[in-house]
């Protein structure tokens, strides 16, 4: 294998948003955008802003914020037939996102030049070239996506070579070969693969589809056979059975064949963003998941435990922390304990020598794990568990009691909602209440109303974003429930988490951290300065 | 590729059950016994009988049932260091199964030799020699598992090569290399199963863990280098990330390579075997899983709608009938009509000719989109809809209102909910009231109270599942939310979906929708018969 660099790049917000249940809000399209630069990926594609405004709103509020390490891409397809790159709606938008590099699609394979696109296969050539060429002078990179292109090539080599080298003649940067329809088996991209090595000289790249099982494989493949560009998305979001999942790829790349293309510190984030993102999608993580998943190095086999201890090498593919995963055979102090520390580091706070403290996080930390809390995406809550641990953190008031009520008396009309709150702050006790849409939103209002006489900073605070989700989905509405509150008050934004079987205790909970968050965080500017 | 045909082994019922949440019972394990025999497995290794009594009472009553086409196989390990093998309890237990054929593990890599079993290189290739020899005089067939051999073949070939010949110097039928740890890539197992090819006479299989997210591409690619017995397990069920899933590996050798290795009309059973797996392990199905899965077949982009109709093979890599699963338009962005029709005669319902109907519906469905209904896993709610649009939908009850209240008194007791509700059918009146963990729940109890006097077919129904997420996710508590309710009756599963600001409307709604498609769905059938 010869020492070379492989560029990765995420299109989680662009076809993983095509998965059945996947969908982001501009917001949470921001926050990942965020977090695939905290792990290094060099390309984020951020979506077709052509196809929707969601997605064209993104990338006008990307303008404002400049990755430290990736590049942006737009994406979209080739030039409409018969028509003038120039005169191209579609390509103007790409170039108007204002997004440094882009992505262009087009067909590789006659079936769809014929059945989808319904046009000459001269004319799909000069879609390709003219495209390419048109945005290659107006935009620092330009990538194009055969989409469909193994498919084609299995059907008619010759063509499909020829709309690589019409992309290729307009100076394309990247050129991608796209399993799209996921049906091709790691000897066919093998031989494919070193084909379109042998007759372009282009960079290549993979875009892979798992609906074989073997996207991961395929691209892993293709990179062996001199491609250099990785596509996927974490934890494999996509269409139908998803896209190659970078979160697999990614260490087997860097730890496995030895490329370089994450440094050490960042792969030991991969298990973070992957959860993150899994969190913003509101979905249960994947327990089996490869490298990331909860029990991807856990050990169940009563022979494999004393081995696995004594020389971890012998049951471990790669060593856990790599990926910034645990061995979990027993739920060693260690293990947790590492991890805890490094956490809290990640806070400032150096807890390492305070060995009874962090004993009592330890513990409550389980203890909460076991109930179904989760920390990513609800940090706050996190940093509010260390200072009371610490002794430090500080109760800003007492409830005393509240009651909701929703009275639904018109079929057509939604319920109204009350709730009546009674609370003390230093010996003063207020009584009031507030109505909302809804009972969390009722109960909310009323919290904050009690206490803005006490607390005037909390009228900064905004509630940003609201998650409900089953801890374990085998109950119904019975179940256990995990509530994530996003809140901001204009300069920052924190996330809080609560969990109950009933859903206005946990969104309690997570309402509750969020103001009181806002109270710490303004105490801790006061002492700095 | 040669014309060949191919052993499929499952090793659900032994290696399946490390799955940290798989657990069958005796009775569980005979019935996916008679699952695999009737979908045309080969062998079905049926668990360790010196391990557990659980799989020794399984071989015990398999004795009483002789499955119509495979061949049931107990597993062990070689016998124990120095110790003559027909002394060995463990041998001894394999054969007392009564299983016709035998399964029998050995170490390959020195690391595992030197620091599990700690005997000496030479005392381990007797150990596996003597073990299979003696096996071989007692049974039909003697399968050898190579635990780690891709591991110690990486780490000293001559060593693991001389493993192989140990056992089939003493007469193995079939030996097996194990990809214990999952580590190994498509390319390496190429490699290796070539060279083990070229070393060994005796018939070789492929055992492959999913820790890399190739076990399904390493085992496809070893049958390619030779291989003739696959072992895998159904839906990838196994320790850590998982085993060779066959419901992924069983398609690709008999659909994409052409190898005989099951019957046209038992590949049809495959999704409705890898859902009664699924079922019996009281897991839920991936949506995503290849082949068999929900989402499997499912198209969500609005420009693949009318192209995958016109011809499926544009975007399908197999025919989903093949493997019993069906095409999918997901309901999303309905605007276009053609995609009405398409999910309209899904239901059996022509509606193309109806032209103010489809008018109606479309005006109907635009406005909900707008509202933030989304219909994908929702797909009771718009059999509904369509029915209202055709003027044929029920109306089982009459709301006359409900209230829901949370109480709460003390800082560490979450809420009391409790639900009154008063509603009428054919003009009698229920007035009645229920408690739940929730307000949620609580609506949903009285509800149901309310109801099973006038439709006691209602007590079957169950909610599977309950999902609340913001539609727009810039408002906090005060946005638009949607419910999406899973319900199930043990027969059907179906989902329904609500959305209001309210998020007590919202499920009420799709609470609502759940209960009356199961007096729907109740009458269709009568209707039929």
């Amino acid at each position: 294998m010869p020492d070379k660099t492989i560029k990765l790049y995420d299109t989680t917000l662009r076809d993983g948003t095509q998965a059945e249940e996947v969908s982001f809000s501009v917001e949470d399209k921001l926050r990942i955008a965020r977090c695939l630069d905290g792990i290094g990926i060099h390309y984020i594609e951020g979506g077709w802003p052509g196809s929707n405004p969601r997605d064209a709103e993104f990338f006008e509020r990307m303008r404002k914020e400049k990755p430290a390490f990736s590049r942006l891409v737009s994406f979209g397809a080739t030039r409409r037939a018969h028509v003038k790159a120039g005169k191209d709606t579609g390509l103007k938008t790409m170039l108007s996102s204002g997004a440094p590099a882009v992505c262009l699609f087009g067909k590789s394979w006659k079936l769809h030049v014929a059945k989808a696109l319904r046009v000459s296969l001269d004319e799909n050539l000069e879609m390709i070239h003219d495209s390419v060429r048109y945005l290659k002078g107006r935009v620092g990179e330009v990538f194009y996506d055969a989409e469909h292109f193994f498919d084609g090539f299995k059907d008619d080599p010759e063509y499909a070579l020829k709309t690589l080298k019409a992309a290729e003649e307009a100076g394309a940067d990247y050129i991608v070969l796209c399993d799209t329809n996921g049906g091709s088996l790691p000897f066919d991209v093998q031989r494919i693969v070193s084909e379109a090595r042998a007759a372009i000289a282009v960079p290549l790249g993979i875009h892979a589809h798992n609906d074989s099982e073997t996207a991961v494989a395929n691209s892993l493949v293709a990179v062996k056979e001199g491609a250099v560009m990785v596509q996927g998305t974490m934890n494999g979001f996509g269409e139908r059975c998803g896209n190659a999942n970078l979160c697999s790829v990614i260490p087997a790349l860097k730890v496995k064949m030895g490329i370089d293309c994450i440094s050490d510190e960042r792969l030991k984030k991969l298990r973070t963003a992957s959860r993150f993102v899994y969190e913003l999608a509101n979905m249960p993580h994947l327990r089996h998941q490869p490298y990331v998943g909860d029990a991807a190095f856990a050990h169940k086999g009563g022979i494999h435990v004393s081995a696995v201890v004594r020389s971890p090498e012998t049951y471990e593919h790669v060593r856990p922390e790599l990926v910034g995963n645990v061995q979990r055979v027993i739920v060693s102090d260690l293990s947790g304990k590492s991890n805890l520390l490094y956490k809290a580091a990640e806070y400032g706070l150096d807890i390492s020598s305070k060995a009874e403290v962090v004993q009592n996080l330890l513990h409550e930390l389980k203890s909460l794990e076991h109930q179904g809390f989760q920390f990513e995406g609800a940090e706050a809550s996190f940093e509010l568990l260390i200072q009371k641990a610490l002794k430090r953190r500080e109760r800003y008031f007492k409830l005393l009691g509240f009651t909701v009520i929703d009275e639904k008396t018109n079929e057509d009309v939604p319920p109204r909602s009350e709730a009546a709150i009674r609370l003390e702050v230093n010996g003063v006790v207020e009584h009031t209440a507030a109505e909302g849409n809804g009972p969390v939103n009722a109960l909310d209002a009323a919290l904050r109303k009690a206490l803005y006489r006490f607390y005037p900073s909390l009228k900064k605070v905004r509630l940003i974003d609201f998650k409900v989700r089953v801890v374990a989905g085998a109950e119904g509405t019975g179940a256990r429930v995990r509530v994530l509150v996003e809140s901001g008050d204009g300069v920052d934004k924190w996330g809080t988490v609560g969990v109950s079987e009933n859903v206005i205790e946990a969104s309690w909970q997570a309402l509750v951290d969020g103001l009181e968050y806002k109270l710490y965080k303004d105490k801790v500017k006061r002492d700095r300065t």
